[in-house]
């Protein structure tokens, strides 16, 4: 499956432009998914987990190579993630996430979320993973730890023509809120410690 | 970093192209990438276990947006890997693995494994993740369950100045044959379930 031309980003974006810093919540403009980034590197350093964003798989149609220097692929595409962004391993138990940032301030729309996903995640819930959704509301600057069986009810919801997003009421209310930290600034391990050992 | 061309292929490679089917461990010629993809997809179906092959990470450099049809990558290249091919979950606990064939009929040549993916090993392991190998030798059609301890001691020892393989002696003797079967080609969970549960 390809991505369309151009406009898939329009509702959800990973690049936050946000510079609101007047609450300890600040991510001082950086994107969630740097964040995220950043935290991983600083769990690997203490030796506190392992867990590592997946590349996006490309097809390759066509590579060239160049006598004496790289390999360089001439032709490829943008292929739709079968599964999680984000996964590894914490304490023996299989970590598995997807991050995604919204500038929507009442509700966080599921239409950027493939159907793919879904499924995947039902999967690793069953086989007993640890699966969760970080979203930010940029406008507020405001991460959220949001378990996939909330994510996964609204989703069957919407297959029966229910409505097609979270309300920001119920992740404030079901979800929870991570605080910013200097040295893991999106600490979702934290969460994690507390809800599941 | 950038593959350099053409070469890295030479003594490992993921396309079997032995047709010996003398034995109960027949792959008939599939590469040993095939085979897990395969079983893989098995244990998905009947909910056994959810493990997926990581993406090649690529480093795009030039994106062309044409009018109405999907983005094409024209300038991007290949990037070393900086964890295993592997992982997912199985009975709540985190698997991480790498894939390895070889003609060699003597030993399994420690080369084309990247200082970072023995890295990866040892955090995993830390984590208490299960961490192993599967490594054929196409010219017996054999592919062993190997533990990452085993390969990571002998690399501990090549950095030493000692030996850059290892036997396949020791892998017969230390590591466990996976039998062929047509449903699960190479049934490693089989083997996991004997090790860890």
């Amino acid at each position: 499956m390809r991505y369309p031309s151009g406009t898939r980003r329009n509702q959800l974006t990973r690049q936050s432009t946000t510079r609101n810093s007047t609450t300890n919540y600040s991510n001082r403009g950086m994107s969630l998914e740097d964040d995220i980034q950043q935290t991983n590197q600083f769990y690997l350093e203490v030796n506190k987990a392992v867990i590592h964003k997946k590349p996006t798989p490309i097809q390759i149609v066509n590579v060239h190579y160049p006598k004496r220097s790289a390999a360089v692929i001439t032709e490829g595409y943008f292929q739709a993630k079968s599964t999680t962004d984000f996964n590894g391993v914490y304490r023996g138990k299989h970590i598995d996430f997807e991050a995604k940032e919204t500038k929507n301030k009442t509700l966080f729309p599921l239409a950027n979320i493939h159907e793919h996903q879904f499924i995947h995640m039902e999967s690793v819930i069953e086989q007993d993973g640890i699966c969760f959704f970080l979203i930010r509301f940029a406008t507020y600057d405001e991460t959220f730890f949001i378990s996939a069986q909330l994510v996964l009810s609204f989703w069957e919801q919407m297959k029966q023509g229910g409505r097609k997003s979270i309300p920001y009421d119920v992740i404030k209310k079901d979800g929870y809120l991570i605080p910013f930290k200097y040295q893991t600034r999106v600490d979702y391990l934290h969460i994690v410690d507390q809800l599941y050992f």
